[in-house]
């Protein structure tokens, strides 16, 4: 497996531009997200990759896939097929409408209707598989042998890794000096992709909940191994074990953080507050590492933070109402 | 009353710069909301002033009216009223604690707490007044002329008109170029400010619903006259007349629209599907003229939009749940 480089990363972007969207940046303080003391003050830039269509920054990966040019002759002939009843799968859906791919997405069967019935609107072929989600991944490789199809991974393809990166490369961009990017981790694509574009410039933190940390377990058993998932961040950080991509870059991570899923329930009710914007639990992972205390940043330590995803019931994010 | 000018509106910019956020800007296409044919691809920015802090752009007038340097003196002996259970008392009452500026906001005893506690958790001092707006809005007059306090105006003060014609400023410092700007108008202290800041080098469309036409049904009867308010955006946008502000501008309208609440309601679902924003409905109104094709813009005309107000229940603009 060769590393997705800076170079990788900035090849694909301008690939990008017609399809997704270069995602404005919100510069806020952390006091606007009720801390107190010294870090009151510390300004926070967030990158707004949770207003893509669909609603998360997957749509990037998935871009860079269906356009690359090596892949057009295949494309054309057998389509794509992955494995995602998540925001992934969506993600494919709508790339592969808006450039005229056919699409197959497979997912458990035990796949609730609501994440289901946006996919298959945007034209792309549900297939049901029985069991949990290797068990659609299996299925979609099966499928792809025998069709020809483009397979399209989630979290552990250059070209979705590379697609990934560009989020942090407009945050830079538009930011006038970062110290420190906060990225959630799941399967790490974001993360491989983040590293890969700015880890030569600045500092990268992954954040991952209890329930879904491929990282700290893989840094503790010295290799990826498989994990079982848990939480409410499990629908869009669930992978089973952290991506070739991404474990083959961790010694470029600055830190690597564990957040509660209470704390990153904390984070999406503060981040409503603060700027009425909705995350969804993986969206605010990596914020929870801040509002949490659990990253504390310097002084006048400048930090990103990637808001990555929205899809959740809205509802979820507002403050309990107060007693009549 | 001498109307507001582009100059007064540069003039006060300045001073909001160390308390509101300059909003970021989101470039989408009508197609994207879910509009085809022709339309489909014209560009539309839209304003996010609803991230705003207090989740509405009324921030603007009321930190651009407290930081008034004719007023200073006043405001340090006498601190400031206001007669708003709304967006426009929760705005004051944040711009004041920021500011050090004691405040007192009256409001109809028929205020729900929960848009009442935040105003004073805030630290202003909360007046319950029996009646309806008109009746805090007298009471808060008497209790200026006894105490000497600065009365706020929501949307009829010059220094609240010139602060709220700051966010189209920013849009047009923002956007390559814009042809229009579409504007809800409730009391028409935004639209002053709007005209006031851009009219003479963009068309300024106002938008209303049918329940909150204070415009229209000025321009009806030839002056200013109460209505009757009524419908979902009256939260926001419930003033029983037009002020005098955006009376005294009327001509330098390029139209003035009516939307149904049904069609500020598909606009709110609309913004969600497409971008995961959550905007009030008085925030969609605007919208809303674009999305039920009340307005239609030319080939290559490029509008921009103020999305100003995100004050509601997220849950609410989420679509409705498929059948499981």
């Amino acid at each position: 497996m060769v590393p997705v480089t800076a170079a990788d990363v900035a090849a694909v972007h301008p690939r990008l531009a017609a399809h997704v969207r270069r995602t404005p940046v919100l510069e806020l303080r952390l006091g606007d997200l009720g801390l107190t003391g010294e870090v009151a003050h510390a300004p926070l830039v967030a990158k707004l990759d949770l207003l893509q269509p669909t609603g998360s920054f997957k749509v990037r990966g998935a871009v860079a896939l269906l356009t690359d040019p090596a892949l057009q002759e295949r494309l054309r002939a057998a389509g794509v097929i992955a494995a995602s009843g998540g925001n992934f799968g969506l993600a494919v859906a709508w790339a592969a409408a808006r450039l005229g791919v056919t699409a197959t997405v497979v997912v458990p069967s035990s796949s609730p209707r609501a994440k289901l019935d946006p996919i298959a609107a945007l034209g792309a072929e549900l297939v049901l598989v029985d069991g949990v989600y290797a068990d659609a991944f299996a299925a979609a490789e099966g499928s792809r042998a025998a069709s020809g199809a483009v397979l399209a991974h989630a979290y552990d393809q250059p070209q979705v890794v590379a697609g990934q990166g560009t989020s942090v490369r407009e945050l830079l961009a538009s930011a006038e000096r970062l110290d420190t990017v906060l990225v959630a981790c799941g399967g790490g694509g974001l993360l491989a992709g983040t590293i890969a574009a700015v880890a030569d410039r600045i500092r990268v933190v992954a954040v991952e909940t209890h329930g879904t940390a491929t990282l700290h377990t893989a840094l503790a058993a010295g290799q990826p191994v498989d994990v079982v998932v848990s939480g409410q961040s499990a629908s869009s950080l669930g992978a089973r074990r952290i991506g070739a991509h991404a474990w083959a870059v961790r010694d470029r991570l600055a830190a690597a953080l564990l957040v509660t899923d209470t704390e990153v329930a904390d984070a999406q009710r503060r981040l409503w507050q603060a700027a009425r914007l909705v995350a969804e639990p993986g969206g605010a992972v990596a914020l929870a590492a801040l509002t949490s205390g659990r990253y504390r940043p310097a002084a006048d330590e400048r930090i990103g933070v990637l808001l990555c995803g929205a899809n959740t019931d809205p509802g979820s994010v507002a403050p309990v109402p107060p007693p009549r």
